[in-house]
């Protein structure tokens, strides 16, 4: 006989339910039989007396099996994917895909919107006209196999039983709980078919794990999830203390990752870039270590061979590929101005969630669920951590359709940068490497 | 702007809601404008994470002020009532509510059902035949007004919203929290309109609050909450240890009753009644302290007026007087069995929640909401703590219609008796009291 309330009183007082009591509940919530103001008062039973790694495995995979699950076997070659927990300025998949499917290990990519003061891959690349992100399963398939990586949206047949407990958790001040967020991130990562998975588990300011202690958590949950299901998955820790290269905004940052693709050098995005792509290379068993693979990835984006994959993707997922070789086609945003700064010094903050913020209200996200977005909105940052700034020197530049927004901006943007007479001690954008042996720091390859 | 979500979060993060937050909160869910979901939420969050003595004094009154509020303003006296947590043999009201009004004291008193393994007053009152439970406004009062005493049921009218909140708690594990059980009594006591009020907070195995700190915690946000809404509140924490007398069942315990309001002593259950009795006609201005209160009862009882206020208002009510006078005319059970004990000693420790269970297993509880009670039903203990058993002498005596039930419930019986081969060391029946000012330990007084 199943009681949903001594369930929930069984978490409450710290117990652990067995995987038959969580298929009951879960599986009776997904069905309508259990009903959402159980759920709920499970969930914020959950979020104080959190999960043990078999009840996270449990809950994962009933979120999973609630769905299709991506049958991949007809693709030749091992399949990898990266996934990041949201960040400003994180364009890191535009480039990584092509980078890693030009090493020869497929991409099959299922990405989101922007969330919160973050940007999404999905906003991103409907950015470039024309660009498709929701594929049928055919022709997700068909471009991941004929080109190597495929950039697309999650779809209703994908893990259902997370968005409609992820919609009770959002209502229910439940979101912020490290089981729950790593069993909603697995579920729709493990529907991919994929061999293997890296993950970018960003922290500080501008990330939602905001202390490295609770990324680092987020992480071990991550790996543990990934492993239980048998794949191969790593973690890495990265800073979000700033935002991520130059460009925010879905244009700009298309802009931005064009450019690396074609070479040039965007120290802290390209180092983030580099070595989740080198894992995947080597998760793709295409080099035999990670340094390795960032070495190949490196020899990718020389070549030109990264570029031309980012091209062909673009073009098979119906991209208008004249704007990408001619950014400056694009059409321009009605104001483009300059912030000055009022003094002078070396930066030695940036607060990534405010530039977030302030990067919706130019236009470039959602403040509600059906605004629409400007896709050439956002900041070109023209200072970055640790850099020398003069008195009336831009600290960035504002792109917007709307004046208003731009002049509230404006006056914000100063409060974002932290001036210091003398150079900040810069922390590593890689900090910790987490697998299913343990954490370990990173230690940046020499040849970067 | 009022988001319910942001206030769930304020509670899980354990912040206090202001009175207008509260007021938002628990106004919109009765009015059914927040869902169960996100009330469910907030409990959970609240179960964690308490609340103030503010809080809890505002969301009382929320639920206080939701229904009527009984005008006893025509009635002249002082009214107190008295309220316990419940308890097995726990027929207190029956014998201190004529006992008090013999004082000259009103005792306007609402009382409900058997929950869980504890009986109800308003069962036991069902037991004497034609006892009329549902009464409204104006019978309430000149009962009330004629007799001293009344005794009735909740009914749909007082504190809605505690009855809405209570059946989510219900159903969401969240019934175990002391603020909100302290509001739930709360808002429904103050709704009688009375001046002061005596609480019986139990402790034990038989007892909702297992533990004396947690019987404590309760005692103190009662008197607390009875205190802010400008009412004289007393508590006292008493044993439940062991049934209170040796009656448990609903016919069984008004007799028991009737016998102690004709003068016989049943010591335990006498030791509880004329404490909570004497702190009423104390509050009442009855008496110019709870011991001089105490006498005033024990003479009420001597002289035969409270047993005269029991079959007055008994009478008022519609009960069979003829019954009360003589209770061999009640109809018998089918089964009376006696259940002798195994071996000898002297009872070192009675469970009184199994007993509570196994009465309703005779029959005298309801395990299903819809159950009908047998009245006879019980049992009637021979033996209490620090009594001597000889091997084969009989522990208590089975009342049941239910062979099946009656077969059961003797196999269990035994296992409910400790025994030890020397007299245990008896603790107070009442131990604690707790007011305004604090807690003290309680003197039991040398004449009782």
């Amino acid at each position: 006989m199943f009681n949903p309330a001594e369930l929930i009183k069984k978490k409450r007082n710290g117990g652990a339910l067995s995987r038959e009591e969580l298929t009951a509940l879960i599986g009776g919530y997904v069905r309508g039989e259990v009903p959402e103001y159980q759920m709920a008062a499970f969930l914020m039973a959950t979020y104080f007396r959190g999960m043990t790694p078999e009840e996270a495995g449990s809950f994962t995979e009933l979120m999973l099996r609630s769905g299709e699950i991506i049958d991949l076997s007809t693709v030749p070659g091992r399949k990898v994917d990266k996934h990041s927990t949201g960040g400003v300025g994180d364009k890191v998949s535009l480039i990584l895909a092509p980078v890693v499917a030009a090493c020869g290990v497929r991409v099959p990519m299922i990405s989101g919107r922007g969330l919160g003061h973050t940007g999404g891959t999905l906003d991103k690349l409907e950015a470039i006209p024309g660009f498709q992100t929701r594929l049928d399963s055919a022709t997700f398939r068909s471009v991941l196999s004929d080109v190597g990586a495929v950039l697309g949206g999650q779809t209703e047949t994908i893990a259902p039983a997370d968005r409609k407990m992820y919609a009770l958790r959002d209502v229910t001040a439940t979101v912020e709980c490290i089981p729950l967020i790593g069993a909603s991130i697995m579920s729709k990562k493990l529907a991919e078919g994929i061999d293997a998975l890296v993950l970018d588990v960003k922290t500080g300011d501008g990330a939602f794990m905001e202390t490295e202690e609770r990324a680092l958590a987020l992480a071990r949950t991550l790996v543990d999830l990934g492993t239980q299901y048998g794949k191969k998955t790593l973690a890495f820790i990265t800073a979000m203390d700033q935002p991520l290269g130059y460009a925010v905004g879905n244009w700009l940052e298309v802009r931005e990752s064009i450019e690396c693709l074609r070479g040039k050098s965007v120290r802290d995005l390209m180092e983030v870039t580099l070595v989740l792509a080198g894992a995947m290379v080597w998760l793709g068993e295409k080099a035999s270590s990670i340094e390795e693979g960032m070495k190949l990835c490196q020899s990718a984006i020389w070549s030109g061979a990264a570029y031309e994959k980012f091209l062909a993707m673009a073009k098979r997922q119906g991209g208008d590929t004249h704007v990408l070789h001619d950014p400056a086609e694009y059409p321009p945003s009605a104001v483009q101005v300059d912030v000055p700064s009022r003094g002078g010094g070396f930066v030695s903050g940036i607060s990534a969630r405010t530039i977030g913020m302030l990067a919706i209200e130019l236009g470039a996200g959602r403040k509600r669920i059906d605004d629409v977005v400007d896709p050439k909105a956002g900041m070109l940052l023209r200072k970055k951590l640790g850099d020398r700034v003069e008195t009336g020197e831009p600290l960035l530049r504002i792109f917007t359709d709307d004046r208003g927004a731009a002049e509230r901006v404006r006056r914000e943007i100063e409060s974002c940068f932290q001036l210091s007479p003398s150079p900040p001690a810069l922390t590593p954008r890689v900090s910790l490497m987490v697998d299913d042996a343990g954490v370990r720091p990173w230690v940046m390859p020499a040849f970067l």
